[in-house]
């Protein structure tokens, strides 16, 4: 297998394509460090944007909820869709305007969205808990085939892909480094709070393994470790 | 003026309508909070999902950078699109799988993004530097005709649009309550660290006002406050 998804017409990016990265291990480390994705998807041409979260096992990307699931019922063959994934990593401030910038890592995979068979619905919602909170999938109460027909999932193959990434300080104009003007990085994270117990739940609850590994560690850093390997 | 956005079929929000508002409060409260946008758009039938930063200024969304700009430079009319903000503010775990959640707010805009006129860019881009760092425009090295050529400036109009937002708690079924399932909510927030400096600042340079108070309150708390003003 290539370690690197071939840049197309749709996918090179051309606009800073010293940030671009084609290779695997790069856009699996973005995707793998998120739990929110932008779904795009047209309607009489007419594009919408969809908030909603995903998981990637391998090559595929799955994300389940209402996005595009309306059309699919009506499509067999698919719906064309834009899976964008983002990271807002820090505000780059340069002596200028114009150099200032933002960190981020980001991926768009272009493709075709297809609708998980009912069969395999339980196995991949599965697959999707236990990457976000190893562990909790077995303690749950257990899915009933109605709430299975109930829930949308849908996948795409990561086929058409790219990442663009940006890390560092500004880079300013050589007359601009005199200035007086405060320039460096202002970082931003996502980071993870205490968890709070639903007030009907037992106080005799214990915290389970896997919320204290995430208060310990941080929920994104999970998903980029064990949630990134292959299986 | 009215106070709220008239719900049309294509933002009429149908599954879960209880989580909808079209009230300007709302709606302005959540893109006010933010920083990145997702715009979608479409070329030869195929979507596409661009992060980019924005900002608002009464009913108008603006934002700058290429996602829309290619093809703008051909459609003097303007360019169908789809400007989506969210917030991730927690997981919400439920005794089943089939009622876990996430808390967000998001505000989906459809409408048509127009260039914003070359006499006008450098007054949109000051005041998009002065709601995220106010008093940081006039420190800057001021902006040259030639990088107000070479920066394309979008807007569109703030007219079909609606939020969606879950908070609370999960909402189990009745018999799971009694299950010993932790339940609750793992809160998520973007975080801003420490302000870096460049390492060719001369480090007799003073952190700037805006920026302590940045790092004292937060990055987008501080957007939610006087950013989210109309003027």
């Amino acid at each position: 297998m290539a370690d690197r998804y071939d840049p197309t017409p749709r996918t090179r990016i051309r606009r800073l394509p010293k940030r671009a990265s084609y290779d695997h291990a790069a856009v699996h480390a973005v995707l793998d460090a998120g739990v929110l994705c932008h779904v795009g998807y047209v309607i009489d041409g007419q594009p919408y944007v969809t908030p909603t979260l995903y998981w990637r096992h391998g090559q595929r990307l799955y994300w389940h909820g209402s996005s595009a699931s309306r059309m699919l019922r009506h499509l067999k063959d698919g719906v064309r869709v834009c899976v964008t994934v983002s990271h807002l990593d820090g505000l780059v401030l340069a002596r200028s305007g114009f150099h200032s910038s933002v960190n981020y890592r980001s991926v768009m995979a272009l493709g075709t969205a297809r609708l998980v068979p009912e069969e395999d619905k339980a196995g991949v919602l599965e697959d999707f808990v236990e990457r976000l909170l190893p562990g909790r999938w077995p303690e749950l109460r257990p899915v009933t085939r109605q709430e299975l027909k109930a829930t949308t999932v849908l996948w795409m193959e990561l086929q058409e892909v790219s990442a663009k990434i940006r890390t560092g300080m500004p880079i300013d104009d050589a007359e601009d480094y005199e200035l007086p003007v405060w320039a460096g990085v202002v970082p931003l994270a996502a980071q993870i709070g205490a968890p709070q117990p639903d007030p009907r739940l037992d106080p005799g609850t214990p915290l389970p393994a896997y919320l204290q590994e995430v208060a310990r560690r941080g929920l994104l850093q999970r998903c980029g470790g064990a949630a990134g390997q292959e299986r």
